[in-house]
């Protein structure tokens, strides 16, 4: 989808988006049957990260970033923009185009390829994924699209799927199942911080879910035991 | 989206699919804006191949082919594989899955990881582009889903999209645009062929698109020329 | 184990070896559990490329072929070199050792990095195995070891174990297990044979292991079927 | 230029070198037309880094680093050592060669391969740009050359060069342009600063240089505006 | 080696691994003839790192850490898990493995894959080195082996070698030789501490060991020494 | 060098280039003591390749191609371009491009990023190496420089350099060296001839140069041998 720009896409409520706030992104992975986490290239910018909005969709040809700066003339309250620009060499995104973005509610980036002032992003402690980090300005003249579907780590992101990241990397929470997922995710934090704790006092083993028996009965048959060291010419 | 099967979406009329064959792929990209390419890492198995279909998507998580079993019941005639495993470096599609397809009709594959049995694949010249190939079998049990946008080779590619593959790789043709962008592509390859035709004989120089003039004038003012060669220290 | 160099291992008798001949790597792994085959970026240097022998294995330090030279004085009939220099971009096998090593019984390569007189190899066909190729010769100064465990594709080779390549790529098999997994892999590929023969003339499925039933049994519960085309905001 | 050592060559006045001290790479890469950036794989090993000196060019065998070793006699003040080893993955300077650089009165280094003694260096503050890490030593063995011109992160590098490093990475100012492009820069930052000043209090919006009239300007015509959300089968 | 669980393998006594606590991954390196260091791309996930321990290795199907759960259950004091999960982009280990792990003695983790729960696992300050960090879960369906000798990082790690991690990487000192490279190392590290003192103050040269004479003599008749500067044209 | 178009630039001699013809490149890479080599992901688009020619450089800016245009209207006989464009995934080159090249009497092509049209440039036999294939045009709006020194494949190449490729990859053989470097890999390939002669009849072994007493002797002492099989708890 070349050359098409949406002016609305469907947003989840901020009181949904909100309660993702906390949820680990490898809860909610485990929540959607191990899909939708990025791939481990896009890293954020800093430790202690934490960011959750609506995807505002970018879609632009590689070392060009014309539609981001349109975008930035869109983007709205809640929104992470997400920039497809083909894991290219070049810092599409810079200090000032945060405080851009800032200053209409956005409330993170996650880009495929590079962003650029690392260290005053930082300072800002404005949320950043991407793949690397250049000093090299983009080209602005080549269109692409905004809010359509595009491409980022490895998964499609729909404008309106909710954009989780934390220091683990980014999950992408399509719009349509977010509630059936974050439920099955919050009860999985919660049984698994009961876990840790009566873990951590001894009261039960720490995995109960995998725990001695399922692995056994899992591996029963499978592989062979021996009490006696490997030898390769025993 | 993930654990969805949707078993059916529009295709476009084999007629206008077939007005696609002999169109070259780079052709096509250029009357995309540039955009449309799927990334290098994504080749063919052999030489002078072609390939033209609608794409039916098939999300695999990375190593499990389960769903691509399922799609093998389910393909159509004219359709291409599109599988999105993820880049994954396990061989999820051979021999027997290419007879199977191709007894359903379908016309090629385009994966985002590896595929195996290329010696046969490449004897029964079934189309074949893929990111590597490897022996690795894939693991049968994490679902994913069939017929939704999927990731292949940088690109989103939507169910019932036009593929077309040949040497230089693949392009994701959206539907909605396929007129338009092959009417561009036809007049781009005549002009073309007409200037190639004129250039050999020496009735036009080569370049009559971007020639000596056109050329100049946009590097007019922006580099400094040299009648001296370069030299470090003059 | 570096600066050990071990002058003798068990080898599989010829006769077992030989038998391997002919088993694609494809139904190898398969015999071993998916285990076994090497990463995808380790490929062979001709089409139709065939090779089934010992694991003579190399160790040397990266960019530095002198061991390679001693194993080029040790290696014996039906063994395969299996060289582990590091992945690195330098060709530490070439025509002359190529020809020193078959006048010796060797009767194959894999390399870890680079090989070079990649034309003058393939006039051989002498089968190579590698990850690339290379013009640039490596050093003869830092010793490694011969007949050690080393690493080449992502894998332990141990010497003596069962080489054996073809088109899809390379496949070790431990020698204490060879037996076993000769026997299962023959019987697949029987299987397949005979699965492929009626299918091809209609006589039964093409995919009776992973039919339509067991599919959709596995699948069952895990995914939402849809008689309607997939859309967005359906 | 294999086999050659230049004992000296033309350096920039330490003044003009001081005047690029809080030049950001990104104004600078900005101010040679986007060219000038190395690839983003190389990377500073610590935060709120910076580096400005003369280009010290050091051409060693990959793998090997006797040239550097000759290099630490030669390096003078102000020098930054750029050493192009091949992206090799061995650590080509560590501890002991910093405090040998340092106290001849180089200011830092930039590597196309790996470093060690990582702990060490951060605890120095000795500004180090490299590709990675790695306790591995390099032979000792080949030559290369010294001040001839190397490859670092893409790019060219001349003796001389001005290399300007911070948190976003390295730039290499041609020591030919050095003044035009300081200029340039130091006026983009003014004007970049002030921008951003009023941006902040609202006196003008926070992108003047590309703003909404200019970027509608170079869209119009080349993009549709919808301003229903996308749907796949509107 | 597929399909085998070992209980038991030789461990150095805890005396002698103890002793191999501050001696630098590069000494290390350096005293196994610059053999026994990981590849660069496994890195430490917290700053002054330092891990110890004896390897207990694990072999995993790439995607799948059943053969982990299982591991948890027997891994004991001092030893230092080493997962070859075929650097797959999956997160094979987290915090409540991480807690388990500890909770049986267990001092830290090498993994050729990647890992989750990275802020918390910095927070338990465990000592970890991965290939990457990713949300996803693995699957638990494929069997592989423990303690039989496996690959990670470029290297064959055998149970019960020595392993030794900081912020420069990982080291392997394998079992039977690891006092001899011990006291080699030690020695170093004596030798390279008056060196750097007696450098410091001046007393002595920084770089004794291929000071100005040595590296003379070995690139003697081999570089053409110029005292004018670099010209490609002179 | 940005902004610098040089017209003209020293070539040697076409008698001087001739003599390049049939000598391999890796006999060259030998004869520069193993510099001079490419990265061996510069690979030619067939098999049975052979170029030798004048390096006429081109410094793109990556994904813009406007400089190749302009070069095409300057390139010599017996030039072959050589062009930086930063490895970057885009189809730099394609048939007019070779056509018009080859009209000039150029012949032959060496690019580090992408060419297209690859089938009717292998129609054409014109040689070309490249690291990837790609059907997407670049952008035609950034300046950058015509015969400076470029970096292709990790090496510096200067214009006027002497290119030359075959199937194992590409050597540059800097100009002032020319003659010597011709006369030592010329002398190299005759000694090696002849000793594959003597070695093929048996008159002599297959490795004069580095046989059996010199590599033992390099081993001496560093190795220790053993006449029992490696057992790791022996």
């Amino acid at each position: 989808m070349y050359g098409h720009i949406y002016h609305t896409f469907e947003r989840a409520p901020a009181s949904l988006v909100e309660r993702f706030r906390g949820v680990s992104t490898s809860t909610l992975s485990d929540a959607m049957g191990r899909h939708g986490a990025m791939k481990s290239n896009i890293r954020p910018i800093y430790d202690d990260i934490s960011m959750v909005g609506s995807a505002f969709t970018v879609l632009c040809f590689p070392g060009d970033n014309i539609m981001t700066h349109k975008a930035l003339q869109m983007v709205g309250p809640g929104d992470v923009l997400v920039i497809d620009d083909g894991d290219y060499d070049t810092g599409c995104f810079g200090h000032r185009s945060a405080l851009q973005a800032r200053s209409r509610g956005c409330v993170g980036l996650v880009a495929s390829g590079s962003i650029r002032d690392l260290a005053l992003l930082r300072k800002e402690r404005f949320p950043v994924f991407s793949r690397s980090v250049s000093p090299r300005a983009p080209q602005k003249s080549t269109p692409g699209s905004i809010n359509v579907p595009v491409h980022v780590g490895g998964l499609v992101v729909n404008p309106g799927d909710i954009i989780v990241g934390d220091d683990d990397g980014v999950v992408v929470v399509p719009l349509a199942s977010a509630e059936a997922i974050l439920e099955k995710a919050t009860q999985r934090d919660r049984l698994e911080a009961e876990a840790i704790a009566k873990g951590r006092t001894g009261e039960l083993p720490l995995d109960p879910a995998h725990g001695v028996l399922e692995i056994d009965k899992l591996l029963k048959g499978k592989v062979v035991e021996h009490t006696e060291p490997y030898a390769r010419h025993a």
